[in-house]
């Protein structure tokens, strides 16, 4: 048997139409006034968080990682349902500093700060994720230029690897944080700098679908800090152990095992509360809360055949979703669920191949896939579209109109 | 013994510092004002469009494929050099024509031309590649609407296939034009929906480093556009036979033998001259034109160690340069050619990764390659990067700033 996609059911069906907050999808893209665009559902977005909060121990905080999607809509609507964000440059920054959440909730990390970066950071008042030595002689140094305290937190690069992580950022050699048996002297000299020294930031890898190694990797991110805190300065007050919580994208995967994570989570957070009762342990999440909420639609210009097979030629394409077209990342391209979003279940189904309107063979949403047999004007959805879709894209590419994004 | 990359010869070293244009890279970065940014060099590319056409036969024309590089300043310059343009877009249209291009030596092609895109083709008056019967059926019904006169060539996806191609777009199962054996009865429909047929347009593939496949895939294009014409409606007034020269990016690849493709296209040229004399011959080129006079330049912000290897860390990344980053087409990731601009020759030398800011593993511009031993404030060149550079990249990824691009 062909391995085949998770069954999707955060969007129900009706008159063969899928739903999007209710809203038929061929109504919202004639309110959307135009396709290709990207629709993110609140409703299935604020059960996300909620169910992970629901399962997760009550004193472990939640973070948004904006880069997921900074869409600032969304972001704004995020605020208040999470206990702080993550931003990776300046723009992130103000996204995050205009949706309303507190500079002290809000954490920068990344590995090629720049100078004007840190020093936006330093005078806003948030958290830095030092990934280096020199990033640390930097901030200080813009600490006292500003006549401010910049706020720091480590981030580490740990021995041990994320098993099966879709993509790692930890172990071995790499650009990420400060190798862990440098942090020690690092610490000493964060004290004679005059920063103030919060905690911790450990994240081993991104998309992983497997809760035991999530729970493995927590487990040591949790003990490595607490070896590591006996060198700081002052007592550590906050651990992001990051989240990496992966979503099924490609056939054969399957949803995170979540209560298996909660379980692994809890006995993470009893460990680091018995030993460091005054750290708060962050979860550090972007994907995982916006990516399944999220869909992408385009319009089936033509169908076409060529040498027996069937190509449905589209409004859309790789300048508007990299990742769905297989250039971000992944080494074999793989499909993304996909589907015609106006004929969901009735009618014939054949298999077909779904492709851009650009001038190259790269541009392919999903290759001899089966759907349902489309004609011009129907609606093409990619599913699983809420993360790193229209900003992790060549937007320019070819000189087409750029997508629109609306939350619903 | 390891492959290496072609010598790149293209711009001069003075004072150990790369020179484009005669000024030193150093006096250009403060110039333009920030990095990163793309620089092109004008009379790299006037050298480039000149030894090609002294080499080509006098009678092919040459066109530029806007969508290699589409910034205003270069399409400016190009105008006057070459013999039309190709455009993928509205976008690129609008480009062409600003660029002072005129109409009737424009032609417009792509798989999923919207009404909207016919319309202000056909309007503009410029040249339609027609890739599907149903797209010619809607430019028939918009020049009437218009009454106007659409010109058109069909695009036709051939049988046989360009060998080595780094992309492939004939031969098989394609999206892209119309299938040979369907052309005969598409050219009777063209005339009786009166339409100006000027004749076809035949691309086998991109990025070919194989003089021989290209001259095969060249003279296959003129035979099998003879023996179609015989079905058209009106003499065969033009013949596109793509382009799709390539130029070496990664270790072991050298320059395509230009002698030896235009003794080839000389035959191909002759060959339809003395059946078909009134058609005119038409090399499409993008990225041979402008690849390799231009640069992408980005500046070390820190040395970083991890694990006993160095890391570069840059401003620049994956948002600017996403083909550099193995991101784009590639399979296996490969090394762009790189180097220290302000450190060519002299200097101890190391093994380095150079990566960017953003929070990804694979935000890579190049990995394990030796190099000057640099220091924060110095320089990083990824050559070859004038084509498929800035507009093929998700620049607004994670929310950095925008790269600038000059024409010097």
């Amino acid at each position: 048997m062909n391995a085949t996609h998770a069954e999707l059911r955060q969007f129900p069906v009706q008159d063969d139409c899928l739903q999007i907050a209710g809203i038929a999808l061929t109504r919202l893209a004639e309110r959307v006034g135009q396709t290709p665009f990207y629709a993110y559902e609140r409703k299935h977005i604020q059960s996300r968080v909620a169910a992970l909060r629901q399962m997760l121990p009550a004193r472990v905080h939640v973070h948004y990682a904006i880069k997921a999607n900074p869409m600032p809509a969304l972001v704004q609507m995020m605020a208040p349902l999470v206990d702080g964000f993550d931003v990776a440059s300046s723009g992130e920054l103000k996204t995050a500093l205009d949706a309303g959440m507190a500079p002290s909730h809000i954490s920068f990390a990344g590995p090629g700060k720049r100078d004007t970066e840190l020093r936006s950071a330093v005078a806003a008042g948030v958290l830095l994720h030092l990934e280096s030595e020199q990033e640390m002689e930097r901030a200080a140094h813009i600490g006292e230029a500003l006549g401010m305290t910049p706020r720091a937190a480590i981030r580490v690069n740990p021995e041990f690897e994320l098993k099966h992580a879709g993509m790692k950022m930890g172990g071995g050699a790499r650009q990420f944080g400060v190798d862990a048996q440098r942090v020690p002297a690092m610490l000493r000299k964060m004290a004679s700098l005059g920063l103030d020294f919060q905690g911790f930031h450990l994240f081993c890898g991104a998309q992983n679908l497997s809760a035991s190694a999530i729970c493995e990797a927590q487990r040591l991110c949790v003990q490595l800090s607490l070896q590591l805190a006996e060198c700081a300065p002052s007592p550590m007050r906050m651990l992001n152990i990051g989240g990496g919580f992966g979503v099924p994208y490609f056939p054969g995967e399957r949803a995170l095992d979540l209560a298996a994570v909660a379980e692994g989570l809890h006995t993470a957070a009893q460990l680091l509360c018995s030993t460091s009762p005054q750290t708060q342990l962050v979860l550090e999440l972007g994907r995982y809360l916006v990516a399944e909420g999220g869909i992408y639609v385009c319009r089936v210009q033509e169908r076409k055949f060529s040498h027996g097979q069937v190509f449905l030629i589209t409004d859309g394409g790789l300048h508007h979703h990299l990742a769905a077209s297989g250039n971000f990342g992944q080494v074999l391209r793989k499909n993304y669920p996909v589907a015609i979003g106006n004929r969901m279940r009735a009618g014939p189904r054949e298999m077909a191949t779904v492709v851009g309107p650009l001038c190259t063979p790269l541009d392919v949403l999903a290759e001899h896939i089966e759907l349902a047999r489309a004609m011009p004007g129907d609606l093409v959805v990619v599913f699983q579209s809420g993360a790193y879709g229209l900003t992790a894209s060549p937007i320019a590419f070819l000189g087409h109109p750029p997508p629109l994004e609306v939350l619903v």
